[in-house]
Order: C-alpha cells, then structure tokens, then sequence
C-alpha cells in the first residue's frame, strides 16, 4: 500500500465476476476495504477472496439499501451488468430491467446512503457501426442492439443525475478486456464463454472444442474482425485512477479503455498458437448479426486526464496471462 | 356505436389525466369496454365517468398484475407519463423511475397476461432541436432532457420488443395536444398548469394570475415561440385509428401527430382575445431553457397509414373548446 493514499472503503457491484474479482483484487493490494455486492448469477463465489461480501441482486431495492447501508462507502464500482448482445436481442426485459432500473435502484441506495462518486462498465457498443478508424469519445453514439442501449442509456442518466444532483461518475467505454492476473488465482470465465482468446484457449486445450471464427470477408487485412484487446490488470488500473479523478472533477465522465492496436480474429489466433506452441485449428461460420468490422480504440482522454496509460502492449503477453488462467483454472 | 365494429376491451393507463379521460370516453362513445388505471397522483377522480377504474401505480408490479389480469384485455393504452420538463431536469430520478421504469413494468405484466397490443404517448420531445421546418419522423432523434430521453427510450425498447417477443406497438409523438370535448364535460387541468392555453385563459378569467411569455427575440416572425397545437379530440381519433391498424400491422410504429400550422405565443394569445372578446394582457420574461424556436409537425405519415386527418384546423375553434371547459371547470 502507498502510505501518501487515503485508505477507502468502496463497493464492488459484480465483484464475483471477470473485471469485478480483479478489481476487487487490486483495489485491496492498494490497501481499500473492499466489500461486494453480487447475485452470483454469473459470478463464482470462489473469486471472493478480496474485502467482505454481500449477496443480493440489483432488482432488489432492499437488497441495494442493506448494503449501501452496511458501511460508509466513498465511491461505488458497477461491473453488475448482462454482457452478451445477442441474448439482449433475445431478451430484451431482463437486460433493461438488470441493466437500466437495476442500475436506478443502485444509483437511488447509494443517493440515499450519501454515495456521490460511482464508477460505471460502459462499452464500446454505444458507438455502433464504427466511422471513425481509431474511435474517440466524440464518434456518433448509435449502439445497435438492446445491450448497448442499456449501456447508453446509463451514461446519459448519469449525465442527468450530475446536473440534477451533483452526483460524479466516470463511464468506461471497455473494447476487448481481455488476459488475467499474472499469477492466475483469478482469471476469465464466462458460462457460456463469448469471448475469442478464452474460446481459443479452450479449443486448444479441449481438442473436441471447436473454434468458430465468424465471418471470412469483412473489408479488414484478412477478412476477420479487428478488435482491440486491453489487459484486465490495465483495464483495472484505469478504474484505480479513476477514483483519484473522482476526489478532484465533477460532473459525468465517459472515456475510452483500449490500447489502440487492432488485431484481426487470425492474428489472435496466430499469436495464441505461438504461445501455446502448436497451431490452432478452427472453422469459418457465417457472419453474425451486429459485428462491426473493426473496433479500434483512441484512449487519449484517458492518457491525458486519468494519467493513465496501459502496460501491456504485445498480444502474446496478454494471451500468455490468460493462458496460465486456462490451463488450471480456479473455477 | 358503429355496429360493424368489434366491441373491444381496453386499458387506459392514466385515463384520469387529460388526455386519458378523453381517450376514456371516445372509447366508451364507441362501444368499447374501458378499464381505467391511474394512481391519481396528477390525475382527477372526477374525470373517472367512462368504464371500470383501478387505482395502482406503474411502479408497483403487483398493481399491474392485479390490473392485466383482471380481465381480458386486447390492447392497452399508455397516457401514465409524468411530463413537465423543467421538473424532469430537476428530479431525473422520478422521472427514469416512473417513465422508464414503470413501462418496462407496464410492458411485463402485459406479457404475462398475453396482451401484445400497445398504444403509447410519446412526444416530439424526442426530437430535440429541430433541423427541419416541418419534423417528419425521419429526423434524427436527439432530446435535450430527461423527460425527452424516457419517450425516446420507451420507444427503442417497443422496438427491441417487436423483434424479441412479436409485441405490437404504436408510439404517437405528440406535437401540443389542446383544447376539450366539445361539450366541456372534461377539460384540461394540470397542475401546476404549464401549458400555453390553458395559462391564457387561466389569467383572463383570475385578473390576478399573470400571464408570462419566456422569450421575445427567438428567430421567428413575431420572436416568440411557434408551435403545433392539434385538438384532444383529433388526438384521441388518431388513437382509435391506431387499434385498427394493429389489427394488421406488427412491428413498433412511431407517428407524429400535429395539425402542421405553426402559431406564435402571440397568435394564440391574438386568438384566444377574439375567442374571449377582450385583450389579454402579458409580460415577457427570459427565454427558457430548452425551449426550440419552431417546432411544427409533418403528420402526413398518420394521415397515410393511419388514415386519420384533424378534424380541427383553425385555432380559434381549438381555443374556444378549452375556454367552454375553463369558463366553468369540473375538476
């Protein structure tokens, strides 16, 4: 712990899950009390082993006041939300009634608990079909399906609440978060898994897996999707900065969270052959509804007023942390 | 009643507020069997004269599901939004809560109870500042508020629903609803009162009531504000014009619904001292803000696919419907 640091005491909502474990993790390595918040609908209760822990579910008002009254908290993360688009498109109620009035109910506990600071998982999605090559907060936000509203809808509610109540926030427009803790107690994983470097690193590991690559003639390189992959730990870090902008800026902050590099779904799966030590086979699907060719972050705003600057560059390293995950995960 | 006609079974929510009391009783003209949901917070017990009425609140679930599954329903009308602006910028919360929040809940217990036909009270709100001289239902979608952003998220979300679980809607942006049933038995009576007719008349009839115009330089022939007022009874026929078209039409359906003429603050307060017989005095006060110099509607696609056309073209008549109404209010 920085001894210069204010020791804060901060809820983790989500926190049994991928970001929110190892936010919770490097939240108490910085020496904060840490308490979590999860319904453990897709969180793993062996990924609580950071701070205290309190069952409950954001739909639930009583269940948001009990926590937001458990303790004096100074800021709030939010990593409870749905992720997966295509079952937004499916399901459209429970990602409004989880995503929006469940995040209206947090925001109320915490405004009645005297809460003003709040730290939210936003996503790249709010932008939809991409005009920008490297996209800054400025690009049109036109999200494409239910899971990005909701995402939306959010930040502009918190926009709101900052002229309406003096309420301050940061949003963070995530790209692919991506790897784990480098010592692999925590690592990603999703049920079911949606996400290409786990989903490769699966398929290598369970050979009856199949890796599905979707789409073969997108206007990129080689025909693949081009995403851009930031490291959990970085990803993190930026939340970490983020309640040190908090102390000092009002207001509603949104900012990317990417590391401006795009690589394609081959070039994922080359750097993660490399890694592993043995090529990789998948198969071409038919393109899915709603990827946009490329999604490239510019994560300036950030660099400039979090101070903030990802560690990890290279790919391989990123799927290298991933992969000591994979290979013997916890849960 | 038009024999011809299937006598159906319909919900009004906030049937006891202005425009769903006259909605109320133009079904009830027609033969339809009304059931009336209101929890009277902004709503009159008074205007409760046409079908059954259940009092509950949009943010109790348990009140809706007492209310859909009370009968058979074949469709539900939603007029139970709270709709000042300047209160949405203040209390967004209320706002979210009740607008947003309340639908999604609506929208859930008529699921539950099979129910996939929905009428619903959006607003040119949504439009935000207008960029055409006359707003077709083309023009980009970008409100400048709160109370707008719940009109414009309901409707994504009845979009989201007509993909997801084939539910029916209509959503009317309503340009500025005035004036009363023709023979005064219900009327218009907000309060506070925000509306521009109503206020005229208000202070004509109490000399001591001010009457105050926000604004006298905006880009407009006269510098004052210029709008689209469009007759309640004209409005409610386009709600029964929309039953119809559901009977045929899947898919979520957005309409604007004005009258296409443009009058100034000052041509309604010109127009309603003839209706009246004497001047109406006024004092200008700053510009709002908010407040769009012109917003005029392009209701042709009503007109088109609806099959509806205002019956109330001249504003003289719109007003002296409403003044009829607050001469001697009921309520």
């Amino acid at each position: 712990m920085d001894n210069n640091k204010k020791k804060l005491s901060l809820l983790v909502c989500g926190g049994a899950g991928y970001i929110g474990s190892h936010m919770s993790r490097m939240l108490s390595d910085h020496g904060h009390e840490v308490t979590v918040f999860d319904n453990l609908s897709t969180g793993y209760s062996k990924a609580l082993k950071w701070g205290d822990f309190i069952q409950g579910d954001l739909r639930n008002p009583d269940d948001l006041e009990k926590a937001l009254s458990s303790k004096k908290f100074d800021a709030v993360f939010h990593f409870s939300g749905l992720i997966v688009v295509s079952d937004s498109v499916k399901h459209p109620f429970q990602y409004y009634d989880n995503n929006v009035t469940g995040t209206l109910n947090l925001l109320q506990a915490m405004r009645n608990n005297g809460v003003d600071k709040f730290v939210f998982s936003s996503s790249a999605a709010v932008y939809g079909d991409p005009i920008m090559d490297l996209i800054t907060e400025n690009h049109p936000l036109a999200p494409l399906n239910p899971y990005g509203r909701t995402k939306l809808y959010t930040e502009e509610i918190l926009e709101d609440y900052a002229t309406a109540y003096d309420f301050n926030s940061v949003s963070f427009r995530y790209f692919n978060a991506a790897g784990a803790h480098p010592d692999a107690l925590i690592g990603e994983a999703h049920r079911p898994e949606t996400h290409l470097i786990p989903n490769i690193l699966l398929s290598s590991i369970d050979q009856g897996r199949k890796l599905k690559i979707y789409g073969d003639d997108y206007p990129t390189p080689d025909g693949t999707c081009v995403r851009d992959y930031i490291h959990i730990q970085d990803l993190c870090e930026a939340h970490l900065a983020a309640i040190e902008f908090l102390e000092t800026s009002q207001g509603a902050h949104s900012f990317n969270l990417g590391n401006g590099n795009g690589f394609s779904v081959l070039d994922v799966i080359k750097a993660a052959g490399d890694v592993i030590g043995r090529k990789i086979p998948y198969e071409f699907e038919p393109k899915r509804d709603g990827d946009s060719p490329r999604l490239v972050a510019d994560s300036s705003k950030a660099h400039k007023l979090l101070n903030w600057k990802p560690r990890y560059g290279d790919l391989r390293e990123i799927i290298e942390t991933a992969y000591r995950w994979h290979k013997n995960p916890a849960f």
